[in-house]
């Protein structure tokens, strides 16, 4: 027996998102039923002005509110070292280490064939377009996936005429990890990709 | 470096909700992103729907849609037997085993002295205006921690002046556990209520 049909939505919506599945869905459904209906309002309204106001940046195609984002309009980050990232959430992954003082370059996706995602479904043009004289190094930091791979391979091929040095980030034992339990795959990546001490 | 403020917004009352974290919450916010503005429209609408539609039972005081729940509008559902609860959410677990052919009455908590919940706060004067002449059994159905027992206490005692049956659900080993890994509490009362094969 259905208790409501409002909540019964409300639920199905939720776990529609990732990671979310029906039980989580139900207590989310219930806290906000416990909530003042204005905190509910201001919750509902957040997510339609979020989708509203967030568009992607003009320059490196990142979630932003404004024409260009925090990173592209900033003057202290050298324009002449791109990243190149899969999605928006990696971007924040590299900013939190606070290591790269670069741009970054969004894909929004890799190359994908089977699922029919090809080369005008990202944003691949608008980077060889950013490709001027003051690049000096385009750094591929895609996933260490099938699709990453292709694409980074894609993406080193387009930008060989040009003088611009291609690198990728390394493959290898992620730190904190034990030898005894990496995959044969990451293993063989960490002795290819082995530097001198 | 912040991507974008309502993100961000968005973001923080995800993580608000219980079982998300900022992480997951980061997730979800993509995933809206990546989604139309009409899916997102309508997500919200929902929310808000929801939380405009959705009351107290005026018997039993489950959330619903309408006036009386279906439980309690239903002609199948026995008024003699009353199974009193705290939460709506526990109606639906106990509705799920099927079992139950009574109503229900949710308290909308349990006493909790040290955080300033005393009976008024709950619907404990609705549940003993019930109490009439056709009200066979009271199930008490609270959950096994020291607010569900002295809840559960509190009630037996209000119902004593009457002559209804005032039963309250076994506590024992769950059923597919281990014995060895039980707790000694559970052993206890499952030794307790221990009944006859």
């Amino acid at each position: 027996m259905l208790p409501s049909e409002s909540i019964e939505r409300v639920v199905e919506l939720f776990a529609s998102l990732p990671t979310i599945g029906k039980k989580t869905a139900r207590r989310l459904a219930f806290h906000l039923l416990r909530q003042s209906a204005n905190d509910v309002d201001s919750f509902a309204a957040a997510l339609v002005e979020m989708r509203l106001r967030v568009r992607e940046c003009a320059q490196c195609h990142t979630f932003t509110d404004t024409e260009l984002c925090g990173i592209c309009a900033s003057e202290k980050r050298s324009p002449s070292v791109i990243c190149v990232v899969e999605q928006p959430s990696d971007v924040m992954a590299i900013e939190r280490t606070g290591d790269f003082r670069g741009r970054y370059h969004v894909l929004h996706g890799t190359l994908s064939p089977l699922d029919g995602i090809g080369p005008e479904d990202l944003r691949l043009k608008e980077l060889i377009a950013r490709l001027g004289a003051e690049v000096d190094e385009l750094i591929l930091a895609l996933n260490p996936t099938v699709e990453g791979e292709v694409t980074t391979q894609y993406i080193a091929k387009l930008a060989s005429p040009l003088s611009i040095r291609v690198t990728r980030i390394a493959r290898g034992v992620p730190m904190g990890s034990d030898l005894e339990f990496a995959d044969d795959a990451t293993l063989a990546r960490a002795f290819e990709g082995r530097t001198p001490v």
